[in-house]
């Protein structure tokens, strides 16, 4: 028999450059940028992007500057683009990784303006409806056209580009276009992530930024997803048990078994991502002769275990792994289970310390 | 002006103490372990471990054998019993650490029996009615009593302290006492974490395992906190700008401004451990005069940023700090907006990767 303890992630990195790919023929020609920030969605910034930059990957968007630091060995000669911008905390880590800070606003730039890096030209972020970071127009008029010149890209991000027919997309495109013809007539441009791909080529501009898409999630939801999938989530059964009709499960007593079952204990809990919110909801596959079998989470997720509904499993085993992320039921359905989104599930999955990360 | 990018959290070892030895006070002369599994709920196991150590603490709770192999440096004599029990995966890390596992049910047992350790006396979880780890009556029936009198301890974990007048806690005592007076005579016994001490001195038995409540957080929401807050998080404004009646914020568009508007950027999201069910709920608070100012959280939060509703602050600046968790808006303010519990919240924010962590 054999017993473990620990849950395990597979990540495939070879499935991430393959989304990249398809995802980078509807880029048309533009550059596909690929996005790491947050170490890759927990995913690992540095094993992403060496395998991105393999792919012929050269530009390269973080949030934070130590994270494009982090990842500048691995794609020697690329453009590291860094998303919150640039302030006093993280001055000294744009100059040792030779990074570029995308500009948040007026206040920010006037920072630039006294910390300026030589060789940099960064790129200046603009509001055009997420009402987020991003320049609005009053502050573009603070700028004096050649100030604007020494942007090397204008970009903007969308609220919306998950709905294909919300009127949002439409909204900031005419927007977004208003402010380069106005103020950024000979400046690069980016406005699409992974889901404005989809919109139509009039989204495109010069560069889009590939992420939650590269990750197998499903940025377009209004249509299936045609994303691999490049994870697997396993965590082993620590003990199985009887539980009696009238008997409880869990903290405070959430479950009540309505007739006799069987729980599998299993050995992972939100401290390694799996929401509280899947508590008596989410489902948990075991595998049977290479099928699905998918069994139900009952009473509260707990810290470091979660209890599920094996009755339709005979022959359950104390060592075997149960499946919490698979081609099955992926990060989506977790999503969904969780009323969330899987943009969150899988960085909580990805960043979760304890448990351990295979590459393939 | 200061501009600043990174979130940080300052985290209070002096109070973590504090709360340890006044809930020490309640174990009445028992043993009081601290319970540091999970990287101490994300705070740091190492710092928090030596400082539990120079307070007094001998005895230790992690979740994990590799958890517990980590804080072994600085509690060199103490005893590091591990929750989650012993396996292949983990066996190394036992023997490298002289780690007391906590023997989980009957087939783990047998692992044990074929790997068992010299010089550890591993301790027994009982099942009394939370149907986690532990084992059932006709497992304990599998063992001799000279097997059972090998245990340093049997333990049970309740599932309703937080509820004073729960019946489970009358019904976890009375099995717990039945199985300890039937099989375990003459061991020494455990039940209670940091609420159950809160139940009466019946419930103390030979060791207390305090963990949340020495974290600050309230584990018996039926009274008053009296744990001290021990953390501060906070990040920076990276912009500020006015939303103009009819603008939305966010992505899906969720909030819309129903007339003219202030609103700050912050550098902080749910890849930074701010759950994404805080989106158009949630609040941050400004300090004026030492004085919290509530703001509300505007549409959704994303990965890395946080848009606060800041218009009833007139000086409010780029580059000053939104504080997420402090005295004035707890862990249990946050879970209670979030529609989760503390631990959650605290194990999400202590694990989040990008925050800058300073101890004092």
């Amino acid at each position: 028999m054999s017993i473990y303890t620990t849950p395990v992630l597979n990540i495939n990195l070879k499935k991430i450059v393959k989304n990249y790919t398809s995802l980078k023929v509807l880029a048309k020609g533009g550059v596909a940028a690929g996005v790491v920030k947050d170490d890759a969605y927990g995913l690992g910034a540095k094993k992403v992007a060496e395998a991105l930059y393999e792919a012929g990957c050269r530009d390269f968007f973080v949030a934070h500057a130590f994270e494009g630091e982090e990842i500048r060995s691995v794609v020697k000669d690329a453009n590291i683009y860094v998303l919150q911008g640039i302030g006093e905390d993280s001055l000294n880590s744009f100059i040792r990784g030779n990074l570029i800070p995308v500009i948040a606003g007026f206040s920010m730039y006037k920072f630039w303006l006294e910390n300026k890096i030589a060789g940099i030209k960064p790129v200046i972020q603009v509001e055009t409806g997420l009402n987020r970071l991003g320049f609005g127009i009053e502050e573009l008029e603070k700028l004096s056209q050649e100030e604007r010149d020494e942007f090397s890209f204008v970009l903007s991000h969308l609220a919306c580009a998950d709905e294909k027919a919300h009127f949002m997309n439409i909204r900031q495109l005419e927007r977004f276009l208003r402010i380069k013809e106005k103020y950024f007539k000979n400046t690069k441009a980016s406005l699409s992530a992974s889901d404005g791909v989809f919109l139509g080529d009039e989204f495109l501009f010069d560069m889009v930024r590939l992420g939650a898409g590269m990750y197998g999630i499903n940025t377009t939801p209004y249509r299936e997803n045609e994303m691999e999938n490049v994870l697997e989530l396993k965590a082993p059964v620590l003990t199985v048990k009887d539980l009696l009709k009238g008997e409880f499960v869990g903290y405070s007593a959430t479950f009540r078994a309505h007739q006799d079952m069987k729980i599998a204990v299993v050995s992972i809990g939100y401290a390694d991502g799996i929401l509280r919110s899947l508590s008596n909801i989410g489902k948990v596959v075991f595998y049977r002769d290479g099928k699905p079998v998918f069994c139900s989470i009952l009473g509260r997720v707990s810290m470091d275990n979660v209890v599920v509904d094996v009755s339709l499993i005979d022959d359950i085993k104390v060592g075997e792994f149960a499946y919490f992320i698979s081609d099955d039921y992926r990060l989506e359905d977790m999503a969904r289970d969780a009323g969330t989104i899987a943009y969150e599930v899988l960085s909580l999955i990805g960043n979760a310390k304890r448990t351990i990360k295979i590459y393939s």
